[in-house]
């Protein structure tokens, strides 16, 4: 039997989609084990999240390193020593260099809290707020060297309010950010996904699929019952 | 009683949005007048159907003037002639100048084949087949100096499938486009549109709702059932 994928999961902030994801890992949705968290922030509540689950922390600032390169050095070091097949961006605030991409290629996926082409960056749910759209959302895509620019794998639509404000706008993308995340890692650790130039094939995926009526969602391809959002 | 709005719908193309629009002026969803097509492509398939449906064309063509000022003082001519409150752009393939938004402050209004500000320009849906979204859609927004930029009145997203080629794309945004451009001209037509810097607010909007299983789609606002797409 084939070994289960190892994911190295990379966070910088509060670690909702990285708690998320542990959920999926330990109920068995991912079928993959978590090697480690590995965190640039050492102030980062993620990291006293890691430490309640149970999953190792590695903490790396970048600051502490004389270059950009002598950090990933380090960082790709211990994706080797960890055998770590996935590379798993939640909120990680650093752009990775090609040459650290090389080494993992098509092995690096991202969650951007917007319906890219749109509102990349790191205000993605806040700039969708102030530009006035009315369908707001998320996108999973695989990392290239251009930021939030990879394949898409799912992407999710939520409604926007006029006059709410980003706060309330992104609490309800990240409602959806956290079902299409672990529905794309339970892909990719199961190899179904194939990068084609732009596009990314899921095998065996269902239809684009609505939410019911008191959860306005859409997302494309479609989640497995088990990824749906619960009801407010 | 107030006198119904007076529409003008600039299109150069096949018309099929404009088609749509007169059917739900026709059948009363929208609550206005049409004053005429402007045309400003000899050749197009909307005159053929503006003629069928005994509504008058207007056939402009920019080479036969001097300059863009004097081609759009003809046209300002017969918008005021004509007593129009509202300019459609439907397929209109032609920028406006912020003269002439002036002479219009807040009564031009669009349509586009994308969730804006994706993929803005000629050829939206296409541009987000190449991308390789996993969402497209298209948007109903006012009209300002930049292309495909102003406020969004209303969104409708749909799935878009790898591989699928812009055409086959395009056509599911239409049938879309062909409901959302209605009912947001239905509720410019009744005065339930206020624009507040980025942002519209619509009176008495539905809130955000999902197609059937069959028809998957989100729009925001909802559609009300009139302006529904009928299922394949």
């Amino acid at each position: 039997m084939k070994r289960k994928a190892r994911i190295a999961v990379f966070a910088s902030g509060t670690g909702s989609n990285f708690l998320a994801i542990v959920k999926a890992v330990k109920s068995g949705l991912i079928k993959a084990e978590i090697a480690f968290l590995l965190c640039d922030n050492p102030g980062a509540p993620v990291i006293e999240k890691a430490a309640r689950a149970g999953i190792r922390s590695l903490i790396v600032s970048c600051g502490d390193f004389p270059s950009r390169e002598s950090f990933e050095a380090e960082v790709l070091y211990a994706l080797r020593r960890g055998r770590v097949d996935l590379v798993v961006l939640a909120g990680f605030m650093r752009m990775l260099t090609p040459e650290f991409l090389h080494a993992f290629p098509g092995r690096v996926v991202n969650i951007h809290p917007a319906l890219l082409p749109s509102f990349p960056g790191t205000h993605g749910a806040a700039d969708a707020a102030s530009y006035g759209v009315r369908l707001a959302g998320c996108s999973v895509h695989f990392v290239d060297e251009i930021m939030d620019h990879g394949p898409v794998i799912i992407q999710a639509a939520v409604p926007a309010i006029p006059g709410e404000g980003g706060e309330a706008l992104a609490a309800r993308i990240l409602k959806l950010e956290h079902c299409i995340y672990p529905q794309a890692l339970s892909w990719l650790a199961e190899g179904r996904l194939a990068i084609e130039g732009r596009h990314v094939r899921v095998d065996g995926a269902a239809p684009a699929a609505c939410g019911p009526a008191a959860l306005p969602f859409l997302t494309s391809p479609g989640l497995e019952p088990a990824f749906l959002p619960t009801l407010p």
